[in-house]
């Protein structure tokens, strides 16, 4: 067994029953429907362009659909406010309809962020650059309950009042506030406004400094509901050692970890000498046959690592289709849309390794059969009759499964 | 005007009174005793040899207190009681009396820290360490108070938890509690066996770490008197622009900062991809003519650039003589015992341009008089009569000074 499956794996005694009797020594299909844990993508794409009638769009649209549950939709201030009072709720509401009729989690993304925030805030003062953000986060915590009930609440805090390329909003309030009361405004915030969402603190800082950060904050009393890691990997896989360091590390507070904002490029490598990765401007940066088969190798094993730690609930990859952020070949989908090496290993991971497919089994004498599986939805189907089940949380459990009689 | 003297320089007005009457249009001598800030440097030489007798020891301590009015003694728990229950007390009261029977302000290093600390600890469970820490902080505190009222209570809390060079207690308990609780702990005991201590909080990391460590603490109530940076450039000289960023970042606390362990090497640098400087171990590292004058230039501007910011109180070189920590020529003196040209031209600062020398004045016919200089003591003497006085802070004050009548 490997340690993914020890880490993982719910195994159940189900009981099949109908009409309140066992229901013995039958053939039964079982089949995974849905993954508990969050595999997760941007879907930025989506916001603009809704794959209906677009040929293109719908190929994408499928292929998302089949590797992923998870959506991070872009709530950037910049873009999603440029004139103040004119926000993109409809546009964004229509995306995250879409995807939550097709039984995705959609999160948003960020509400507090230094970097593409409201250039307007420039214009206020300190005290209105609070209060702005305040309402803020009410105002699309509380327009998307319902659709949306997990955020990226705050991004890169570690960072964000020493941030010096350009002046904005946020690192100046920041800056007067300091770092704690600017999260424990935040979440204040958007706890208020929606108080059964999973709130998410959320960095690229993997050093001591983000370590130190969250122990302020929850020694400060703020609730986090899970804590974001991102890992661009622009400049080579960080390997598995590294990344179970990281693991161990962030784990000690017992609690979720997201691994928020992944990437790992099909193409040549960003130089290691570059700090800030939006320093590197290139032309152009393609994806190469062997950078292709380089990056399936690392995302098979990226994921792996990650799914062999228990604190791992979900991990989001950082845009499907190459070109996105910096141009980079980091993408599972090359930009004329076939799929690349990743894709297929992942899926191969997602919809296989770790998928039960319909399986067909028998029940025993007492109606009662042994499944295992990754937490996740279910389906047992015998002739026309179909119930659900949920694989709730890895380990041994017991299970009813209770079938229509008259299907059967 | 230098931006030192603007930062630095008390500009009273004298008045002069011999009897209750003003001591008009005489000739005065005014002429500064000591600095009230504290030029230090550790003292560890004297913990074993204090000069009675030895030449070559009596020569260094006439160069150290020359210079430096502030010492830094050892306390690392490791070497302060290697066994259990015997603690060097005696040793370290025997330094401590000698350097404050000399007018120097004393300050123990360190109360807590994971490196050469006490390799009993681990026999210990983690309650047992955690209680030990607490009384061997109680029991130093209280053994030195009125001669050591200033403690580097805690060293290096950012990778305390994480150092996993070797084994230790106090990581340990630090990777158990957190470390806000650990600095709670700490500092409570301190405080509690002292009230009247100055207590630092001590780290070589200069990134937003520390400032997120710092953020927390101060979140969580803990009282911090005075911030402790680390300043060993072994590697070589910061500048200007380096040191006066990080004096901006740690300036934000509102909170008096000591340059608590600096370092500038006279000889080669160490190669820059060293991480933890101890990993680096070569036979000899000597120093070099060329390494003198780049040493001495670049002492002379880190101490100015450090005098140039109100928030610095103290500034502390790492060990006056060649060959101490890591065998490095970080010295101010050879280890044949002759000062360097970083000595000479720091003394010109401290006891030069920093300084008041005797000079002779005249009171106007209000026995008033224009005294500008560093905030210290300072001795006015006219014929026989000798009075002192004290410039507190800088900017424009009124001092009065009473000499005795007989002797005038």
């Amino acid at each position: 067994m490997s340690s993914i499956e020890q880490v993982r794996s719910a195994d159940v005694t189900l009981t099949v029953t109908v009409g309140g009797q066992p229901l013995a020594e039958r053939e039964v299909t079982v089949a995974q429907r849905s993954h508990q844990f969050l595999f997760g993508c941007t879907a930025f794409e989506l916001v603009d362009g809704l794959p209906e009638g677009d040929e293109r769009q719908q190929r994408l649209a499928d292929l998302w659909l089949d590797l992923f549950n998870f959506a991070t939709l872009p709530f950037y201030w910049g873009r999603f406010e440029p004139v103040r009072g004119q926000p993109a709720t409809e546009r964004l509401r229509a995306a995250a309809r879409w995807l939550v009729d097709r039984g995705c989690v959609v999160k948003g993304h960020p509400l507090a962020w230094h970097t593409v925030t409201a250039d307007w805030l420039l214009e206020l003062s300190n005290e209105e650059i609070a209060q702005a953000q305040v309402d803020r986060i009410r105002r699309e915590v509380t327009d998307f309950a319902g659709l949306i009930d997990m955020w990226d609440v705050i991004n890169e805090v570690v960072i964000m009042p020493i941030f010096d390329k350009y002046d904005n909003g946020i690192t100046r309030i920041c800056r007067e506030l300091g770092r704690i009361p600017m999260v424990r405004m935040v979440f204040d915030a958007a706890r208020e406004a929606n108080p059964h969402a999973t709130l998410l603190l959320n960095d690229f800082d993997m050093s001591a400094a983000y370590e130190c950060l969250i122990e302020g904050v929850l020694e400060a009393g703020i609730r986090i509901d899970a804590l974001g890691l991102q890992s661009h990997m622009h400049q080579g896989y960080w390997g598995e050692e590294k990344t179970l360091s990281i693991l161990e590390r962030f784990s000690r507070y017992g609690l979720p970890i997201h691994f928020t904002e992944t990437t790992i490029v099909s193409g040549h490598l960003m130089p290691p000498e570059i700090v800030d990765l939006n320093d590197y401007e290139i032309d152009s940066w393609p994806t190469t046959p062997e950078g292709e088969e380089r990056q399936a190798d690392e995302v098979v094993r990226h994921y792996r690592t990650l799914l062999s730690h228990p604190s791992v609930e979900a991990i989001t990859y950082w845009g499907m289709v190459d070109g996105g952020w910096l141009g980079a070949p980091g993408g599972f989908v090359r930009t004329d849309g076939t799929p690349k090496p990743a894709y297929e290993e992942l899926h191969k991971l997602i919809k296989g390794e770790w998928w039960l497919a319909p399986t067909t089994m028998v029940t025993d004498a007492h109606g009662k059969l042994r499944v295992s599986g990754f937490p996740g939805e279910y389906d047992l189907t015998v002739g026309d009759a179909t119930a659900s089940f949920r694989l709730e949380a890895p380990g041994e459990a017991a299970v009813e499964v209770t079938l229509a009689p008259e299907a059967v």
